[in-house]
């Protein structure tokens, strides 16, 4: 339902923690990462709190990042569509304006066959990651159309294209897996013909210029997008928010919802310093910790376990901020091993005055499905953070 | 899904128990009132039948009493809205016609400055009220209306306006915290300007009638409603339903869905004995026993155990008269460190022949949180209790 008739404003503190990718898969050897971590702190906010699970978009959904996040903020992923480009633009601060086209690519590794042998060339480094950019930005250019490279982290960066005729309805070229050539740009729809070519010639301008690297030499393109308009996020709720997050998709999403994006901070422990630095600067505070879903992502088990207890040792510095609600979630889950997002349902803790408690004393997956906040999908969650922090009047009379 | 076309009608026997404001939260002392209260009689009915959480209006959302009972009764408290002033003619009998606007008035308590100092006149006695109402019906008259008052319980009455050119949009005057002054009337929509004025005046003149008053003398008024259509409920759901509650409100609701209005009983044991009397009259009894939610409302955590332990004494009653299907639940929660209604969730339970069972072996919100009727929407629970009855037919082949 519609909250706007019902929200009130007060000086109540909303901190909502999402742990990127933080839901996981059990087996038969393992808990999910989660629960195999040792998070006291968590623990703690879990036993004093309301537990439940989430489902981020639907039933056997797998999301990406930006229905991931648009959901927790309360927008049906369904509804408000978000393309991988419009977000990377958005993080970079890059000035997508209307009929630019943007994608995000993907620098990877190619072998003399033409397949694709490591999607993310690496997780290449930023310093050799960004000449190669700079390079990409002397080297490439396609008649007609104004082609921009921005570099993000590691291997991920922003292109995007100014000129007449650009429709954004094109597929991707990232094949998702590794032994198999790129695929070709291809129109979705007869109008982004023109947009196809150019970015066909964009690739393969793009694999002359980085022929000669060893690692880094070719370029995978998806979220093929436009810009796009979404409502205040600020005036939905009379929220003043405010974005923490390393990785500049994170910032992207929450400066098209109209956050204040702090920052950018370096690491973990640099977004709780700015948190603490801006604590009177805002009332609801959206804290992103990427490493989870990276970890995840990599198929590497431990480090997304050791990514959730560097979170844990945070946690601490958060409550002593003293927010009047503090909930701690994912976007979606990327268990270890399946090495990529899955539409396993995520733990959610909501901790505050009023929360109320149930009997669940560990945060994780198998503990959290008996708790008091159910089982729900993320869209949810905003309704009962703004309920919690006393800021929706009572419905009917 | 709309159900009637899979209604059948038997001689089944279906009891709906609500305690008003029934659902609670614990915190660091205390469980739930629920939960800490000595209930041997709802803990065998949720033992021997099934058991999970409510969400009255949606997540977040604070029902009212009005959209927390439509939802119970299987009616989209979103779709179908009802005003406090509605309900309350309705609950009185008063014949409120197309025209009418209607209005939940309160005695309340305002000092030398002009301030409200207590919303409810310290609770005032019916039979102190009573008169001051019909010093009110005698004292008050506005030009070209006709004004009528009549006494509901303690401090509530009805205030209702029959006369040209009336809309109901007109915003509450209950400041809802003391220490202020009363709002004025507000019209909320340009055509309301007519009834705002003529709010005004009531109030105006009320309290003048009670100037000299020690506590009651002024009144507030909230829920500006006019006339509305509800679909029959014995249409709905092929059922003879009848409605047992001490207070008009729910009287009022039940009377507007078409039920026949039982009594009125003076307390728990009478509406107890007026079910049994009736018991061959209907096939659908509404029960309501408001006593938890006055007393969460009056932040008495004490009184509100004891108002739940006097409905457990009389389950035995209700289960000797051999209903079909007895489902005991709240229309909201009212936690006593709230002192109002709130947005938690509220516990149900399912008994009957074929309600099969789950592990849970007390009636409390962290035990039914695991329940086997799982966490869902109260307006869902009339379909369950009409499948329990026997009263649903296979849908498609």
């Amino acid at each position: 339902m519609d909250l706007s008739p019902l929200v009130v404003e007060n000086d109540s503190k909303i901190v909502l923690v999402v742990l990127d990718g933080l839901g996981g898969m059990a087996d038969a050897e393992h808990g999910t990462e989660l629960e195999d971590a040792r998070t006291p702190n968590l623990d703690r906010l879990a036993a004093e709190g309301v537990t439940g699970l989430l489902e981020p978009v639907g039933p056997g959904i797998t999301p990406g990042s930006g229905p991931g996040h648009l959901a927790l903020f309360g927008y049906d992923p369904t509804e408000f569509e978000l393309g991988r480009g419009t977000l990377s633009a958005a993080g970079l601060g890059f000035d997508l304006r209307p009929g630019d086209v943007a994608a995000r690519g993907n620098l990877c590794t190619i072998d003399a066959e033409g397949n694709v042998t490591d999607r993310r060339a690496g997780r290449i480094p930023d310093d050799r990651a960004r000449p190669l950019i700079e390079r990409l930005q002397q080297g490439v250019s396609v008649d007609g159309v104004e082609v921009s490279f921005r570099h993000e982290r590691q291997h991920r960066l922003l292109v995007a294209w100014r000129g007449p005729d650009l429709d954004p309805r094109v597929a991707d070229t990232d094949p998702q897996h590794t032994g198999v050539p790129p695929l070709e740009p291809r129109a979705l729809d007869p109008a982004a013909e023109r947009m196809a070519q150019v970015a066909a010639a964009t690739v393969a301008r793009a694999r002359r210029v980085l022929a000669h690297e060893p690692v880094a030499n070719g370029l995978l393109l998806r979220g093929f997008d436009s810009q796009r308009e979404l409502p205040s996020f600020a005036e939905r709720y009379g929220l003043r928010p405010a974005a923490i997050a390393v990785y500049p998709m994170y910032r992207g999403i929450s400066a098209l919802l109209g956050f204040e994006v702090l920052g950018p901070p370096e690491d973990l422990a640099a977004t709780v310093d700015l948190l603490a630095k801006h604590w009177g600067e805002a009332d609801f505070f959206f804290v992103h910790h990427k490493d989870p879903d990276a970890a995840g992502e990599d198929g590497n088990r431990e480090a997304k376990i050791a990514a959730i207890e560097r979170l844990d040792a945070e946690i601490p510095r958060i409550v002593e901020l003293g927010p009047t609600v503090i909930a701690v979630t994912g976007d979606h889950a990327t268990p270890a091993q399946m090495a990529a997002h899955s539409w396993h349902p995520v733990p959610v803790l909501v901790h505050g005055e009023r929360c109320g408690r149930d009997d669940v004393e560990r945060f994780g997956e198998r503990w959290c499905g008996g708790g008091g906040l159910g089982f729900r999908p993320s869209k949810e969650l905003m309704a009962l953070l703004l309920a919690n922090a006393g800021r929706l009047a009572k419905y009917g009379a």
